[in-house]
């Protein structure tokens, strides 16, 4: 019986994703070209642009989904406990475990930042997700009265902001562990709590 | 009169500092060769070889003596205002106008990360000499009792990442204004200033 359609499909692209990440892991990702990629999936040329196009397009589609799964973890989480408190604390717990067990996707983001404007594109459709979605979540406590009525975007981009730099030490400068990491956004975000939690 | 030798010294070091700074920002870091930051100087191979090992001995030096001017002038503030409390937010306002009057150095800063090792290591000269100052400020404010004695590791290396992050968004990204770069900065750290002062 063949492949479904869909299936196959499914199977190809993501075929295709796991060689890039390979390939930008092993040589980083100026010195990969579609071609190298093409040529470690197995599939002809057409293959690769019947789904991308071109090698900014892969980069940009596996960090869309990476913020994704990182909105989708936290998400979860939510659905396990209700104070406010404990929820601002334990998602980047949870953020940053998912970084954490992403280390390649993790190493791709944390290297490629600054050097083309194509690439500073794709990162900042990643970066505004989160935020957005940290924005929506910091603004649900002020709504609900758990938090101050502070300015909510400053606190945002600092918390990504604190997560993209420590993920920074870990995985590229190797100058902490990753429980230290875990550790270091924790600890950060319980004094940062207690300017945000409103005490009346 | 000839120049005095180490006025000269000085004016030729500065010269080659300033020339590769200018390359940098115009073809980029990693597009700027040793040889045509001499061209540009106008000197011979053999002065620059006087003052520098190689264009990452370059980095790290305008890296350095960034960190130092940026130490300054927090430093010089402090001896202006004696709140703690005003000192920890407007120190922060004093680091990113030292950021913005530096256009070019902040480009390069925001631009060289991740993409060798080398490079990260003068980032991260940079970067510890900048967190070791902010370490030391919060110390001595938990010392004078108007400070929460928290870890403190943590709260630093999260307000050089905000002062980073949205020096990045500013400088690279041209998506927020200098104004804006500055208010996020301040904004942030009031709402940490509030859960790290001391309220008992």
């Amino acid at each position: 019986m063949p492949i479904p359609k869909l299936r196959q499909n499914k199977e190809r692209r993501q075929r295709l994703t796991e060689c890039a990440i390979d390939l930008f892991i092993e040589k980083g990702y100026f010195n990969t070209s579609v071609r190298e990629i093409i040529v470690k999936s197995g599939f002809g040329t057409g293959t690769f642009y019947n789904y991308f196009i071109d090698k900014e397009d892969i980069l940009k589609a596996l960090l869309e989904e990476f913020a994704e799964q990182i909105i989708s973890g936290v998400s979860t989480y939510y659905t396990t406990e209700k104070d406010l408190y404990k929820r601002f604390i334990e998602t980047k717990r949870v953020t940053m475990e998912i970084f954490a067990q992403n280390e390649k996707l993790s190493e791709i983001y944390s290297r490629v930042a600054g050097t083309s404007q194509t690439i500073d594109n794709c990162l900042k459709q990643f970066e505004d997700k989160l935020i957005d979605f940290y924005i929506r979540n910091i603004e649900y406590g002020i709504n609900k009265g758990a938090f101050n009525n502070v300015s909510v975007p400053p606190i945002a981009h600092a918390i990504l902001a604190v997560e993209k730099f420590l993920l920074f030490k870990w995985i590229v400068l190797k100058d902490i562990t990753k429980e230290e990491m875990v550790a270091m956004v924790i600890s950060f975000h319980e004094t940062l709590a207690k300017g945000l939690i409103n005490n009346k």
